[in-house]
């Protein structure tokens, strides 16, 4: 199998300014193509330390991926120091220059001077442009090894690997084993449950590398084997075992498999937020053609906008407090009638880090789904800072909605 | 300078199933005791990389600190690599295992056999008991080096990093040298911009690093030096040359600026936003405290909600669509006078990725601000992903709304 080694510089990532979400992002896609991630370097942009890292790296891997230190400022010096390693002088592209004056065009913007170094790459590389910004990608390769060099910019990475680079590093490594792949995402159930659940039976006898990863609400199972076959009865034991949980096999946040139950039933949404402060919105509205569901919604942060807008009585915010229950249901069913959908999904709580009392403490939180036949509110305690607490109360009410349209 | 090598140990890194935040995590720490990081690598728990990785540290670090692989499991094998290294046996500690007993005694549980392993260090070894788990930490001190072993569970690493490690590393390396910090946020200007603003001048002549962070929209500054009364120089510096674009020399987001100036001019805000679905609301309400200045908003995605709950004509709608400058300023208006604040801040555009057209593409962006006095549309031409444009439009949001405040 060949090696792989991960080479991030900038200083920023060697005083923990900046945690490397690049590693992480490069590490997994590499796995996935069955190429062994074997080293990870930082170092700072200084040129020996570079120049170090990289003949070490030649030394003992097949493919390099060298990312940051591509910037137009005078500290970024990969480029530079690539050139140098390869013996080689940098040579001036036009299309990348070209392509940089485009950019600030689009912009309105004069073209900075400085950014002029950015249409150059070593002598030796073939470039890789940036659609998504202006710093230049390259790669060269010699010897049976293979050296790229991405921009550090995380979302410009993302996007050249997955749209040039990958295509790249298979072309050059065709005899990698192959291996099958299975993903399967599920809401609403921690780690502990899912394996419970799963149960001994799902492992014996089978050989598979089994990997389970849990985000806020949300755990991930991945499945990797180099038997074909197994791929399509384990995907219908997970179905299976995990029925209600389960919510995709494809690589799509929940929102989007929300957003397609939405479309297949035919719903419309409207939210009433209060605590959360337009984060739940934000969720549904995430994935493209929103708008064939949602209609809108109303952040009712203040109790006069409860009242006034949404038409909550000022005597239940008074008697009951604006985080209960009874409010929660009175503001979903204002949103459904108002926004004149088929369903009002409504969020108030107390997100902190004030505003708690012992009978409403920090992180208690009520969630309302209104329909015609229906109007029910769930309670919540929620642990965590104000940020964790918001996005734990929007994550369950996806999952509050979900789990209503799946029972119809 | 003492310098310093990060070794993080775990299969689980190298694959991408985890994000490396130990790294983070101690490199922001050993920068701020005046230790320099100069190098941080990964490798598998393999004892052939761990050796290799060991010997490279030793070599050109004075401060190794290695973490992960100390577990009970046959895949952490960092402890026996170690002793090896060091050519020497691993020796029973009865402290240690008496720990290990009381833990699981506390849990109720019985000591699994395997944790025995646990009981052994080095024997050039001086332990670091983990009261917060029950893996062993350990240190070797050996020619005018020092190389720490910790634990990688995250908690576990942070508490045995502030109750013993730091105090072990600033008496180790008594002479540092002492380091001045000084970080400046600005928004609203490209890194080249901020170059050009800062001229050449401001480094003529002076000692200190300098480094530059991008992201959507906002730049940090960074300057470390070792002269003090420099500090208070450039700061003067900065804010005059970077006039109405710093927003901060504190670690805090552009919002939690933003609501400040709010505060200060006691306004209070409401929103009316599209294409942004919430996003701009959400951000608006990250900071605590936001319930003082922001009253509540609208996610008018529809038209239908535009026309109903906003007010914005249909005719103007039909005439000008719905994104444009004219429709911005009515729903900006709309929002301010219908949640009676002193300003009203309004979003409608194309995200795409579909719904662009020639007159309209994707990425057009019209964001408007009312007060009592005016009421004004600005027109943006954003480029990236639908993701990318709801974040770019959100941020020119809160930054003309800056501006807007900073013009009083």
């Amino acid at each position: 199998m060949p090696s792989c080694e991960l080479v991030t510089i900038g200083s920023e990532l060697l005083n923990g300014s900046v945690l490397n979400t690049n590693a992480q992002f490069l590490a997994r896609k590499i796995t996935a193509l069955s190429i062994e991630v074997a080293y990870q370097v930082s170092c700072k942009d200084r040129e020996q330390d570079i120049l170090d890292t990289l003949s070490r790296a030649f030394e003992r891997s097949d493919l390099i991926i060298v990312t940051g230190g591509l910037g137009p400022t005078p500290d970024d010096i990969t480029r530079e120091v690539i050139a140098k390693f390869f013996h080689c002088p940098l040579k001036f592209n036009p299309a990348q220059y070209r392509h940089i004056l485009h950019h600030f065009r689009t912009l309105r913007k004069v073209t900075p001077l400085m950014t002029r170094r950015e249409a150059f790459l070593p002598e030796a590389a073939k470039p890789l442009l940036n659609r998504f910004g202006i710093a230049l990608g390259f790669y060269i390769a010699a010897g049976g090894k293979l050296l790229i060099t991405l921009p550090g910019v995380p979302r410009e990475l993302v996007k050249m690997y997955e749209t040039r680079v990958e295509k790249l590093i298979k072309d050059k490594f065709p005899d990698r084993p192959r291996f099958y792949f299975l993903e399967a995402h599920t809401a609403g159930l921690h780690e502990t449950q899912i394996m419970r659940k799963l149960g001994k039976g799902f492992f014996a006898g089978r050989k598979f590398e089994f990997g389970i990863y849990p985000k806020i609400g949300e755990v991930t199972i991945r499945v990797k084997t180099q038997e074909k076959n197994l791929i399509p009865i384990l995907h219908r034991e997970l179905v299976k075992k995990l029925k209600g949980s389960l919510y995709s096999c494809k690589n799509e946040s929940f929102s989007a498999a929300l957003g397609m139950e939405l479309r297949k039933c035919k719903k419309t949404l409207a939210i009433a937020e209060s605590c959360t402060g337009g984060l739940l919105a934000e969720r549904i509205t995430d994935p493209p053609g929103a708008s064939q569901y949602f209609k809108g919604s109303i952040v009712a942060y203040s109790n006069q906008i409860k009242f006034r807008e949404l038409g909550v009585p000022m005597e239940l915010i008074q008697k009951e407090g604006a985080v209960s229950a009874e409010v929660a249901q009175a503001m979903a069913k204002a949103i459904r009638i108002q926004y004149q959908t088929s369903i009002g999904l409504s969020i108030t709580g107390v997100a902190g880090p004030s505003g708690g009392t012992r009978l409403k403490p920090i992180g208690l939180v009520y969630i309302a789904i209104s329909d015609s036949k229906r109007n029910r509110a769930f309670r919540f305690r929620f642990l965590g800072e104000r940020d964790k607490i918001r996005l734990q109360a929007t994550q369950k009410a996806l999952f509050l909605l979900w789990q209503w349209l799946a029972r119809g």
